[in-house]
C-alpha cells in the first residue's frame, strides 16, 4: 500500500533524528484515519530509561492527543518490529493495526508464545525492511569502530 | 524473608492509593541496598495512558533517582504478577530481582515463553499473596455491582 510506504518515510525521519542523537535509530509514527497524530523516537540514552522506546513514546503521545486510553482506529507505523515490551503495551492499547520495516530475529514479539499482541490487531511488516535494517546495521557498526 | 514482607507492605500501600483514586489497585516499590528508591501505582485512568502500570511508574523513576538505565542492584516489589509489558520493561532494566504478591494466572507473564525476563533475574513470589489479591478482587466487584 502507497499510504504504508508514505507513512514509513515519517517513521524513518523519526529514525534518523534518533540516530543524530546518538540513539539506537527506531522511529514510530502513529495515525489515525490517515493523519498523524503522534511521532516517537529511541530515546533511552537521553532519558535514561530503558522504557522510552520509540514506540512507547509514540504510545503516550497518542493516547494524550486523544484523550482515551485505547487506540483501535490507530495504526502504528514503526521501523523494526516492536520488542515484547512495546508489542504488550500496544496490546493494552488495542491498537488497530501494526505496521513494521524490518524484521528483530533476536529482540522481536514474535518469537514468544502465546501471541503478545491483542487478538484484533492487525499486523503488516516488510515495509521499506532493507532501509529499516540498515540504519540500525550501520549504527552498531559504527559503534563498534568507535 | 523478613524484608520481603516489610517491602510488600510498602507496595501495598501504593496499592490501596491506587484504589482510592479509582485506579486498579497494583502498587510497587524498588529498593536499593534495603532502602525504597522509587514507588508507583496503577495511574492508567488519570493518565489516560495504557502503559502507566505501577511497574513502569517506579521502574522510571528507579533509573531517574540513580541516573542510569540499570537496576541490577535493585529489587522490585510488586503487589501482582507483572503484565508482559512490564516483565520487558524490567528486562531491558536488567533488575536484579523481582518479588510479588499474587499471581495472575489471566495476564501474567509466566505464561510467555521463552521467558520475558532477563535470565540474570531472580524471582520470588507470594509474598503477602492473599492480600495482594483480595485488593484487587474486591476492585473488580465493587465494579462490576456499581
Amino acid at each position: 500500500m502507497e499510504m504504508d510506504e508514505q507513512m514509513m518515510r515519517e517513521a524513518l525521519k523519526e529514525a534518523h533524528t534518533a540516530k543524530q542523537e546518538g540513539e539506537v535509530p527506531i522511529g514510530a509514527v502513529i495515525a489515525c484515519k490517515g493523519r498523524i497524530i503522534a511521532k516517537g523516537h529511541n530515546m533511552t540514552e537521553r532519558l535514561c530509561d530503558p522504557t522510552a522506546h520509540a514506540e512507547m513514546i509514540a504510545l503516550t503521545a497518542a493516547t494524550e492527543a486523544l484523550g482515551g486510553k485505547y487506540l483501535q482506529d490507530c495504526t502504528i507505523y514503526v521501523t523494526v518490529e516492536p520488542c515484547p515490551m512495546c508489542a504488550a503495551a500496544l496490546a493494552w492499547a488495542q491498537i488497530g493495526t501494526i505496521v513494521y520495516g524490518a524484521d528483530d530475529p533476536k529482540r522481536g514479539y514474535t518469537q514468544f508464545t502465546p501471541s503478545l499482541l491483542h487478538p484484533k490487531t492487525e499486523v503488516r511488516k516488510g515495509v521499506n525492511a532493507e532501509e529499516c535494517s540498515r540504519i540500525v546495521t550501520e549504527f552498531f557498526a559504527s559503534k563498534r569502530k568507535a
